[in-house]
């Protein structure tokens, strides 16, 4: 299978080495914002095209392939229709046209105006392993976001000038545009409004901008968490040719309170989602996303659910999965 | 799924917090062969009730039921039927006792005058991975062990004395005798014969000694090097209901030539051969094994293959293919 496991690290570290070793030949990058000058000058931005080709030629260099780009320059002022959203697009448009000269295919965005949201972070989960959670009634008291209120509307028409933009620009430089759902998949969050957060409204997308490179990044919990059977709304994305990225974790609960759990614990099921992605010809890019931190863990980064260990674990657990569903689908004779 | 994965440290390690945070509940034990008085004075032998209890405890207390002891007194006399052979077996007829009192229900041990051989130990594996592997021709020159040579005739009729005397005496105590194939499976090494080495060998040995605490651990690679059909294979024995423990690893060549390879690395068909125990209601012990050693893995051990790391990613991996089998057959709707 293709795994293109993140690389979050400004230069090689032994956990890469390591994701080698256990059969990870794909990187998802994420862009290079560090300074390349400890004076902190730099002469290009993150997504132009040296400091790009320097990031893609360094993950070459450790022996992977660099598959995704999960990161984006500043879109806050596209995302709300704010003065200033010029120069952002202008910036988008750079990092897609530097992303096709580099050869780079795919290209992960979200539409979410105050990001992606975790309300607990040290929880304790199996075994008092570290993870993370959600809970709406945690933000009940918290007021709207530095930029304010947002609608769906609003939301839906900056995302429909911006495809309208971005589209054509993808399709010269043969760059997929994987968006991401909303996490969690809520409508409202803090009076800001949430709108890639049901099936319909992929599908919506997908309809209005036909084009073979508007398509999405499926992220099993996430998606989980909107349908009772999220098998069929895989086999309907991947009839569509729509997935082109897939995120691998599990969650117990609702979009309105849940925690993260181990890839073994969810109770989704896993091996019918994995032989559809077989079935429809689609063998990667995976990645995992949100292990729980283990005892030890040697290098729990800042952004929880990213640390050493519980991405072993959870990777092995995909290899063997994916595996299972091919062997049942007659390989392995 | 149950898995009983070994425990070889002598007290508890933050390896075994993390075994309970990926999922292992259930240990497979060695003997407390290490001294408890800096003095090297000890009252009792390893297999004695009052060490074989402490230990017991020890590893509940970390969260473990103790369901596997995969080790012995020394048995070197009993197998080759030399003087001092009834004190050896009075020490395995306790270890069987005591293990019946503490109820620890499976006993794991072998035939092997010369014990498991590997040749090499320093080959490197999957993007530089640590691994073992075994060449005949290393050992074209090596003279026969300390204890000289021995037949086939005499390996399998010290083998039925044995099992006439300590059958009985498991069967009285509850606990299953569950032997190991010839790690490799070859006829004969360094003038030493084997005879554990033939799915012949195990049907005859259940055929001669019919009681259900005579069985095999099941050595998914051992099994994998002497047939082209391990899926039959294991069908057979869980229908002769003769499976009580499973290793679980890959290796890629001949019984002559092999090299340990990564979980995910075998060719063997893991899927159909998972969905088999399942069918039997075999849910476990399993424990994986001989995993090859990632960089930084943060505890190699002595025994090449039980690094701590990629012990992690084969847990994973054995979960993953397991849960498919499981959903596959109906579970998880």
């Amino acid at each position: 299978m293709r795994i293109a496991e993140i690389l979050v690290e400004s230069s090689p570290t032994p956990f890469w080495d390591i994701l080698k070793q256990i059969g990870v030949d794909e990187a998802t990058g994420i862009l290079p914002r560090w300074y390349p000058d400890w004076r902190q000058w730099r002469s290009d931005n993150p997504w132009d095209y040296s400091s790009l080709s320097n990031y893609k030629r360094m993950i070459e260099e450790a022996g992977f392939k660099l598959t995704v780009i999960e990161d984006n320059p500043p879109m806050d002022k596209i995302i709300y229709g704010l003065p200033g959203k010029e120069e952002q697009l202008e910036n988008v448009a750079k990092l897609i046209e530097n992303m096709g000269k580099l050869k780079i295919p795919i290209w992960c965005y979200n539409w979410m105006p105050d990001g992606w949201l975790r309300t607990r972070t040290a929880l304790r989960g199996r075994g008092g392993a570290l993870t993370s959670g959600f809970d709406e009634e945690d933000l009940k008291e918290a007021p709207p976001p530095k930029l304010g209120k947002i609608d769906k509307a609003t939301l839906w028409k900056n995302l429909r000038e911006f495809l309208k933009f971005i589209l054509p620009i993808a399709e010269d430089a043969n760059v997929k545009l994987a968006i991401h759902p909303d996490d969690p998949p809520l409508d409202e969050v803090r009076g800001v409004a949430r709108i890639m957060n049901t099936v319909e409204a992929f599908d919506k997308l997908i309809e209005e901008f036909p084009s073979e490179y508007n398509g999405i990044t499926f992220d099993h919990s996430i998606f989980s968490l909107m349908t009772n059977d999220l098998v069929s709304v895989v086999r309907h994305f991947l009839e569509k040719k729509r997935i082109f990225f897939v995120h691998f974790r599990e969650v117990i609960g609702n979009k309105s309170k849940f925690e993260e759990v181990f890839i073994d614990e969810g109770m989704t099921r896993q091996f019918e989602e994995m032989r559809e992605y077989i079935k429809h010809g689609f063998y990667g890019p995976f990645r995992v996303d949100h292990t729980p931190t283990l005892l030890g863990d040697t290098m729990q980064l800042s952004v929880p659910g990213y640390s050493v260990l519980g991405r072993i674990h959870a990777i092995g657990y995909l290899q063997g999965l994916f595996r299972a569903a091919a062997e049942s689908l007659g390989y392995y004779q």
